[in-house]
């Protein structure tokens, strides 16, 4: 069994993303997620007294808020190393936008994470925003390409929806690079939900990094 | 000066997102919204006791979903009507990951909203994740071929990137439809920030449809 870095057994790859901590920032993130998430089951109809919990969340805020950094010296500490970020929209721990989802990165190149969404990332009703896909497909991309060695940004990114994808349902995403050609990286990735595929992506990254804020 | 349904006044369009009430779920989800934020802005460097607000956040969400309703009831209270939904993840007042963007029909067929986004959709340090920005205009081409009468479901997405897009900065989102080939629906959209090009899209949509639950 392949151990990650910090000593949690993955079985299918090595971990590409950052582990969760299960204490400080990322406990209160976790229960951000849960938050946001039971707010919209419950809905404005809910008998839940909600200009309370308002207030709670308000005071909360302003706790956090009283401890935070200026936003400058933040910048330095969350981009602080050149590993994986522990804060992005897709796979971070300290992100509550984040489902999130975890990748793993296989021995034939490619990299592949299997989700579960909820109602946050609803498009259609039972089913998964598309732009919630693209989200997450890009991400799986310019993961895919690190893992390659040839880390980029995303310059053309094409989707192609062949069948919704289902919440409530593992999803698994895929990605790999294909080719490099001079400084363009080219990868394809997908959204299979059971076996189906969902999403298909396929994009041109350019080998090219905005600086880590110092 | 229009208005809108709702009778806010809006000068330069038809307001056609949801219009958050400030009270009720709007409210505790605007300050879930900044729960969120001011957690990446603190990290997990920050001096404040993330124990004590990871038990005071999961508390506020036990007692949420005390409240939530059955999840079939739920999707039928969420979809009811035909209008704009209040739930999703771009635009929706209850969902604590939409920014959300607020989205306007102009005269010339056009949709266009005016969004900042902070540190929750933060991609290469200080700019705007590729996937946050596909996810924005996805939902604005939907929005666009809403009100130019031929609403339909993303087939295919292009989204070109042509130079970083900037967090903490007002980004103009727009999107219209080009042309209707039979049940194929055709459209465009940028970001722009300063009147610079960042990211474009390409889409073709299909004149289908999932039921609401009912």
């Amino acid at each position: 069994m392949t151990k990650s870095a910090d000593g949690e057994g993955i079985g299918r790859g090595l971990r590409l993303t950052a582990v969760p901590r299960n204490k400080g920032v990322d406990a209160a993130v976790a229960a951000a997620r849960r938050v946001i998430d039971t707010l919209l089951h419950a809905g404005d109809g809910s008998a839940a007294e909600m200009s309370r919990i308002a207030e709670q969340l308000n005071a909360i805020a302003d706790d956090v808020a009283k401890h935070a950094p200026a936003v400058a010296e933040r910048m330095v500490d969350m981009w602080r190393g050149e590993g994986v970020t522990r804060h992005d929209p897709v796979t971070g721990p300290e992100n509550a936008i984040a489902p999130p989802l975890v990748l793993y990165g296989l021995a034939d190149g490619s990299v592949e994470g299997i989700v579960v969404l909820g109602l946050p990332y609803q498009g259609p009703p039972r089913y998964v925003h598309g732009g919630v896909s693209a989200l997450l497909l890009d991400h799986a991309l310019g993961v895919a390409n690190h893992w390659a060695g040839t880390p980029g940004m995303t310059g053309t990114l094409t989707l192609r929806y062949h069948r919704p994808t289902p919440l409530f349902e593992p999803l698994t995403v895929t990605a790999r690079r294909v080719s490099v050609n001079g400084y363009k990286i080219h990868g394809v990735g997908s959204i299979t939900a059971g076996g189906n595929l969902c999403v298909s992506a396929d994009g041109v990254f350019v080998a090219k990094h905005l600086p880590r804020p110092r």
